[in-house]
């Protein structure tokens, strides 16, 4: 398998939102499909905390990407119709610039010399990145979890230049609960004496504070309702148990074992801090005078999509009711899908059933 | 402020369900109103995974215990009439013998030559004190959350020994869920340098695991719609933001923080792993041949009442149905509320004013 990402120079100097400023950075993405030749069928996907923009398989890159099911030829997303681009968030660690990547002023990985990141610093790169392919405007904007928030920022500080939208298990602001489950992932890594203000290496590596964080997220992006029909108190074999004290002794625990050995040294810690952070400070309540749904209420669009989850403890149903009610008041024809899922956040990467067939139905519509 | 605290010494010596035995083990316990002349009118609490016994003020300690405005003349548990008994669970550190308590044997702590700790075994312990003060029979048993845990295994032990129960925001058997999250908890314990495999001192504590620990639980104690309502996106005084690294800015963080301070010092983090642990393996459906229903159905009782709340995602209300369900099996005469207390699983600890009146109401008709 190859690579097929490509990479886009952003704009240099690139101003950040709270400060501060990016020399020579850049963007990595990957498409699917063709552009039209009025420009018209572009589609764009911001993702969740972790995912590269390898969301499909394609021609230069035949590995499963992290949303194979449902983007590709004749797919739920059909890359047939649609020209569709998934970035990697700007600060991410998977090509794009972020914290492990090299300071052109001193030759040396930013670590915590990165400036300040906030989703509309990434919102703004990826609208960057639109433009430089020739697209005025997206058909379709489609966020995930944090890229539904990235996405929010993308429509309030680029007015005109998305048609439609489709907004996925996401906030129009952190909330409290949120906010205490990220805080304390952030804390575990901090306080790991490896992490050492941002200054690990492979040799010395914050696994244990990654570790925790990790486990910590795979458990608030599931459900209690779906482990008590796949865990249960089912025991490991014998064999399987840890031998120290206090080790894994029930399947859940080794479910969250595995979660977090796939990801510690496959995530860079300082990106992770610097998303996580990103995530507490959006509040598209900043773009109106009158809260988040005045803010909301200034986005034109002319179709939504909203599809949320019942079992979503961290980003719950009832945000995402807000998000279709306040885009309701903008003027778009806005559709609200409640899934019944039992997975969760996680719900958009595992039921694809579910959510291919909400997604297919309104992009069939367009 | 003096101590209320009691001391039984347990049978030596005193076996435990999953092998080994205590030798001059002790109990830490409080009472409050008088044992009436037949005897009959003990009731007896078995409190969460890190209260005292101290429950509420009394003649030898004026300090307020932790359901003071519960327990007293003339309060909802009414001391003028009833004996009540709260014992410091077996394997705690509030005066119960428990890992950090010294090993007769050796001289020192126990720490993690402690014997595995089970809810039957703090049942066990209570029961031979209960036997210990001419107690034939309770008039009543009340368990909170892991408490509620401890009495049903009292109850299962033991029948023929309660009249009537109260059950309490707790679980018939751990759900993977609660395992999770406890699992996880006992992680950032052990994973911290200074818990040293249980042999940390005053000047080399394992501080930041406990803080993790602590943090996590209360996270999962409360709701997020109270903490909506409480804390919303309410910033730090700049004076008020740690300044290191990704330091706390939002009034949420700094709430954690300040449970964190209080738990820290104040409990013993081998006793934790152990009550922890305990928790996990408490499974009621040992006690039958067809799981929870059929153990829960061996038990007769009088009169039962089981509350839960809504918005508990620890201890979930459906739990608690399965709790009365299976109780009503037994032929008790069982009511079940389930109140919409913003608070979560902690809402007995806090809103004390619809707990006490629907345990008031109950003890009112025994």
């Amino acid at each position: 398998m190859g690579d097929a990402r490509r990479y886009f120079d952003l704009p240099s100097p690139f101003p950040m939102k709270r400060g501060g400023q990016l020399h020579q950075a850049c963007l990595a993405y990957e498409t699917w499909g063709e552009l039209s030749p009025a420009r018209d069928n572009a589609l764009l996907i911001f993702t969740g905390l972790s995912p590269s923009a390898h969301a499909a398989s394609n021609a230069a890159d035949d590995s499963p990407g992290w949303w194979e099911e449902m983007l590709g030829v004749g797919k739920y997303i059909d890359t047939g119709r649609w020209f569709v681009i998934c970035v990697n968030t700007l600060g991410s660690c998977k090509g794009s610039t972020g914290a492990a990547s090299i300071d052109p002023a001193s030759g040396q990985p930013y670590r915590l010399d990165f400036p300040e990141l906030t989703l509309e610093d990434a919102a703004n790169a990826a609208y960057a990145l639109v433009r430089s392919l020739g697209i005025e405007q997206l058909a379709c904007l489609l966020g995930n979890s944090m890229g539904g928030m990235t996405a929010l920022a993308y429509l309030a500080l680029h007015p005109g230049a998305v048609r439609s939208h489709i907004s996925i298990s996401t906030a129009p602001q952190a909330q409290p609960f949120a906010i205490a489950i990220r805080s304390l992932q952030r804390e575990a890594i901090r306080l790991d004496p490896q992490w050492n203000n941002g200054h690990y290496s492979d040799d010395s590596y914050p696994e244990a504070g990654m570790s925790i964080a990790r486990k910590l997220g795979v458990i608030t992006y599931r459900s209690a309702m779906e482990w008590v029909g796949r865990f249960a108190r089912i025991r490991l074999e014998s064999d399987q148990r840890e031998e120290e004290p206090f080790g894994a002794e029930f399947q859940i625990e080794s479910y969250l074992i595995g979660h977090a050995r796939r990801f510690v040294r496959n995530f860079d810690p300082n990106s992770y801090l610097y998303l996580s952070r990103a995530s507490d400070w959006f509040d598209i309540g900043e773009y109106g005078r009158g809260g988040v749904a005045d803010a909301l209420g200034r986005i034109a669009l002319q179709h939504v999509l909203v599809i949320g989850v019942e079992t979503d403890i961290l980003f719950p149903l009832s945000q995402q009711e807000e998000i279709a009610e306040g885009l309701r008041g903008g003027g778009a024809e806005v559709e609200f899908v409640a899934l019944d899922s039992p997975q969760g956040h996680d719900a958009f990467l595992v039921d694809i059933v579910r959510f291919g067939a909400a997604i297919a139905q309104f992009l069939a519509r367009l």
